[in-house]
């Protein structure tokens, strides 16, 4: 299951292009670690709330997809970002609530790794959804 | 403004890397255009959600920051996406729903342009307060 | 269509036990209201938030009613507060800002009416669903 | 500190007037119940989604006070319905996820209560904030 969600994740080309790697893959999660490099910053150091709320986003739509099958896309989602993210990499964690037919609710915490620790830097919550059921992000 | 908004946004390696750019910057909104490249594609050859969340999310922060001053993040938000983006660029148009002394309310459409058309992709509501007042997204 | 809403909304006790009115009912769009009796309040005096999310809550799913037809229900919504409301009675004023076959994603904005004006006290943004497709809220 | 929680709840003329009761309050957590009665249904027999919003509502505010103090309000809160209420009661279930000087970011469940078998019916994130540092929901 992990060669086909990292198949999936490399056939992405934005998520080739953030450096985001499948850590960990199974029915009703997904884990996905984003290297924080220099170019996904913002002004003050930080990394970029966009490249946070992408690993949630996308971490969400994995684990959703880990329930629902293949052809799954993010229709809504949530998040509240905790605290700015300064380390080595982000690890985005995210579990399915509860799975329907056709959309699954999904939470996903996203984590900051820094000199071996690491604590939360956003928390988020969405719906997963197959495609054909409704619109939806092309994550 | 306009000048001092785009040199806030060209100091953001990230947005930097997505070829962002600040087409409006006034009191009250703010509208950010991404043009598409395939590196900011997923698999199906759309728009990755990643992208077109990252537009709402930067175009709510320099929402925000037209009324509440240069040193602002976003707290949190929500986007509901609607339809898949395919085309030559998108648009995020946020505004000023409310601001208070420490954070504004904000509101922001995503628009795909195709062909000279424009059609809503994404909706986005958050709120943006000043550093130092809350965690947020160093956005 | 306003006669077939105002059906609807007096079979649903909660809204009875509010005196929640439909002001208005068209397609795309919905506006309810709530006077604001003691019973309504929190401990200082404000209309509880907890009303104030029934009307953003009830008003989406009005509005997506009215282009879904009668078979809908919340499938999740989210809410910002912007300011405490005291006044005489809110009016929860949605519109549907994009509609598929089976969804639609409304926008809702609250206001509070007080001595003859209106100010925002808060602002919804959520998912409409047909019963039947997702599980979702039986407002 | 239960019986403070519990003297702030019944200073809540619209908490009263849906029965709720706190049954827990300690630092970091709060559990709300809600005995589910005739008048807080809507017209298919199930609780109104109001009903249960305003349960999530109430209980994350309770959790942010439980670290913030007594004077906060719910800034912002996103819930997401995953199956319709039937049963006895509805118990939500807030934790505080992070917690800085003036607001918290919490998370609630609420679940129903049947023939003594618990199942989710909702899943609630939001942002409790103290009075005097943002607008907010007075619940």
């Amino acid at each position: 299951m992990l060669t086909w969600g990292r198949r999936v994740l490399a056939s992405q080309p934005f998520s080739v292009l953030l450096d985001a790697e499948l850590l960990a893959f199974v029915e009703g999660s997904a884990e996905l670690r984003i290297p924080l490099r220099e170019e996904l910053k913002q002004q003050h150091g930080f990394i970029h709330g966009g490249v946070v709320s992408y690993a949630a986003d996308n971490a969400l739509t994995f684990a959703g997809g880990s329930v629902l099958g293949q052809s799954v896309v993010t229709s809504e989602f949530k998040i509240n970002y905790v605290r700015p993210a300064l380390g080595e990499f982000i690890v985005a964690r995210a579990t399915v609530l509860h799975a329907g037919k056709n959309q699954a609710v999904c939470r996903c915490d996203v984590y900051v790794s820094r000199a071996g620790g690491e604590s939360l830097c956003a928390t988020a919550q969405g719906t997963i959804v197959r495609l054909g059921q409704a619109a939806g992000s092309p994550a």
